[in-house]
């Protein structure tokens, strides 16, 4: 399947929305309308781009929002940048999001005994290629860290997209660790630290803040998939989630969504317009000892 | 002083040159006339900016050719990128170069026991912006490394914009290593390694690695300024470096250039066009285990 992207607004203001379309041209969710698998025998996700390496653009899935466009987070009114902390710029992987997952707000997790944090899966693909923004790739699962933020289990799944020239030699956490060496702990050090030029405190970590492998990974993933299952098909309660979808459920369920539905949704929305310059205070770098 | 810069070419190609003119809009060698000090007093330098931290495109003073515009250095027929060295992306400073400087490769230095590298002296600028390539900024000099490239003295001053807002903050090379962890170190592995993802051995350092202070680094700047002197006043023999300025030596001198010769030089290059794209294969990042 493949995927095409339409932006409205202006880039890095309120206003920016990016919608997904499949291959009919027909808009979707990327929350609710890419399968998650990209191939199920061989456990081959999908993932949504949804920040490319290296910037500072908190982009994420809308999930609060008809059909979940990609929307810059806002904080205080403003467009959110997550800060650059020594010796890192921006985001240090492609991040994004596996599309049909959840992680449910009333689950206590068996293993971090904290709850889910509302959201789809996060992923940090550590490919050699800086992906673009609201890209839909292919990845495996190579392992996954515990992160927790206030309170909340927010697992980090440390993927590679298939096509990656090295993709092969990628196969479980310690190839990652072996062959990217000082990555993980860098990831480990990024999730711990990336608040903390905000004001807030540093992130804590379930297992030590080790990652765990592959199986685990998988395992976590399939379980987020099935809380998506639940609020999807109306098991769960959703919230203030917005769950409209095109291929999921079916025309009697209120998630349903049709075609003309969807293009209003988009056509109320402004139109695509001339981007804003990042402020250059976002190229501010933050100095911290290193623990 | 005020400088105003005139790109010629494509950016990002064989033809790209960025030329500087002075306040009165006359062509000027940005290695021979744009003075050395900003405020002498103070010991305040002026610093030509050829690479804006984070990027990877290796923009150089072209000290061979007449004006010496900034250009992109080749290797291979092809335009040069510096490979990103892991956690690091692109450069980790504004990189650039004191005007009326020079590293004499006639000149075996008394610390080091080597000879220069036949190029102005190298500054690291460790303020919060990111400046522009071209860019004139004043700075003041913090300490200084330095880097033996295969048997040639390489000083690395490292240095701070005076207009940066935490300027007052440092005045020595100890004020970077307490308020700014972990830059000195990384700032050494990044010279150390850089040329390591091209097939080239690491570079080592006079000192075992150490950093001179203040006082040693704005020593080490006025005795370039003196082989500087020297070069442009033909007591030593400027070799293949084109010595041409508009500022410094007297109409008779052979390195004296006229405004109409200046303009003829310009007139001879490409027209300006559009920019090429930076190849994808410059987004790789390169894992070494760190030292």
């Amino acid at each position: 399947m493949s995927y095409t992207l339409e932006e409205r607004g202006n880039l890095h203001s309120l206003n920016y929305r990016l919608f997904f379309k499949n291959a009919e041209g027909k808009y979707i969710s990327p929350f609710h309308d890419i399968p998650m698998y990209a191939d199920e025998s061989q456990n081959i996700f999908n993932m949504v781009v949804e920040v490319p390496r290296w910037t500072n653009a908190k982009m994420e899935i809308a999930t609060k929002e008809p059909l979940n466009p990609v929307k810059q987070d806002v904080k205080k009114g403003n467009v959110r940048y997550v800060a650059n902390v020594f010796p890192h710029k921006g985001y240090i992987w492609n991040y994004g999001a596996i599309p049909q997952t959840w992680e449910d707000p009333s689950h206590k997790d068996e293993d971090t005994g904290c709850v889910g944090d509302n959201d789809p899966i996060d992923v940090c693909e550590i490919g050699t290629k800086v992906c673009s923004r609201g890209e839909v790739i292919k990845v495996k699962a190579l392992g996954v860290l515990a992160m927790i933020d206030e309170g909340e289990t927010d697992w980090k799944v440390i993927v590679i997209n298939v096509e990656d020239p090295e993709a092969k030699d990628f196969n479980n956490i310690s190839d990652v660790r072996r062959l990217k060496p000082g990555y993980l702990e860098s990831t480990v050090n990024w999730f711990r630290m990336y608040k903390v030029p905000d004001g807030k405190p540093e992130n804590e970590f379930a297992f030590n803040g080790e990652f765990k492998d592959k199986d685990f990974a998988i395992k976590i993933i399939k379980n987020t998939h099935i809380f998506w299952k639940d609020l999807t098909s109306q098991k769960t309660d959703a919230g203030e989630l917005n769950c409209k979808n095109t291929c999921v459920s079916p025309s009697g369920s209120p998630y349903f969504c049709s075609a003309d539905e969807a293009k209003a949704v988009v056509a109320g929305t402004s139109p695509l317009g001339k981007e804003e310059t990042i402020p250059s205070s976002v190229d501010k770098w933050f100095y911290f000892q290193r623990k």
